[in-house]
């Protein structure tokens, strides 16, 4: 038998989550990470897929606010090319670690030693039924073997925190109704996390 | 401090749902409920906000599955009006009590009583900031008094009960991937369900 919910708690059903203002961060830069050639992409992912199996993805939704309104740190690669901060996990990585460990690589600064980070609930899952860019939001019908699955982890931060950002990419802190307008430009994924969040109650500290 | 998550907590942070096939529900008729004038709609809207302040909605996603698909229950209005089980509470009337009147309303057999329903989590928050259809995930920057606040709750199925619409609608059982392939046919709200239902795992029962 199911258990009922009584109408005291109804409210509690949502959750919540405090926004500091993005004066709070400070936004330094280190030594550029090396990239990989985006046109062996798919190739390497095959490669990958045969020995190790399904490639698992870690992201992080990071927050601040400005003018009371929730932003969303990005990573701007190129002129065309936005991504969350996060990445691959090794084989046998679980996501925490893995995640933890992109985020000190991409947002820690280099002489900060091992920063930890709060992990978050998961507020998105994204999978790649082929070795191509279309991600969908569930499995799609007849798909047994997806390529990628990617889980998008709201990643709280502290009150005031310290930035390094590789010197190839620059990162933004973008409002929700950006991402929410512009759905060919960032993509699926970044695009529909302004509706991810909207059960979320914001408290602009 | 924040209280850091410990890996072996990771998993879950995924939230289970268990998914009944649509056979185990029967879908009867009863008499149609009186339909408003939709050309009078705003101006409604607006004597009531001025009345009784911002206008509150509730809306139910029930799901159930048919081939290991989620399919959400959708009502048909007409052949270009889809719209989730739901609507307006009354001044004072707490969610999960205006969502079980407007859910016995809509989908209960006339003959069932008080028939109970399980009220699950707010998947996401939806604001109108003016009385036209648009609606957004977020208060728009310098929208001090939005017009409508809808909040689109999940709500578990028991395995088995049967159903009775109001003859003037039709109840219809439609795959994730059919809504996320029709964001204008059926809206941003209801095409982003796909999207806020990726971080559950269904339990196909
Ligand atoms: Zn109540
Ligand atoms: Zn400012
Ligand atoms: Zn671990
Ligand atoms: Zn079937």
């Amino acid at each position: 038998k199911p258990v009922f919910a009584t109408h005291s708690s109804a409210m509690s059903f949502q959750s919540n989550c405090n926004l500091y203002h993005l004066n709070n961060y400070t936004f330094g830069t280190k030594s550029a990470r090396p990239t990989k050639d985006q046109g062996k992409r798919w190739e390497r992912m095959r490669q990958k897929f045969e020995s190790e199996g399904m490639r698992r993805s870690v992201d992080a939704i990071l927050l601040v606010q400005d003018h009371n309104h929730p932003h969303v740190l990005l990573l701007k690669v190129s002129e065309t090319y936005f991504k969350l901060p996060g990445g691959k996990l090794k084989p046998d990585e679980c996501d925490s670690d893995g995640l933890r460990r992109k985020l000190a690589d991409l947002l820690s600064p280099a002489s900060s030693g091992k920063q930890d980070w709060e992990i978050g609930e998961v507020l998105s899952v994204w999978w790649r039924p082929n070795y191509e860019n279309m991600m969908y939001p569930y499995t799609p019908a007849h798909i047994t073997r997806p390529k990628e699955c990617r889980k998008l982890y709201l990643v709280p931060l502290p009150e005031k925190a310290k930035f390094a950002v590789p010197d190839n990419v620059n990162l933004l802190a973008v409002p929700l109704y950006e991402l929410y307008d512009h759905h060919s430009r960032y993509g699926p994924g970044i695009a529909s996390i302004p509706t991810i969040l909207s059960r979320f109650h914001f408290y602009y500290m």
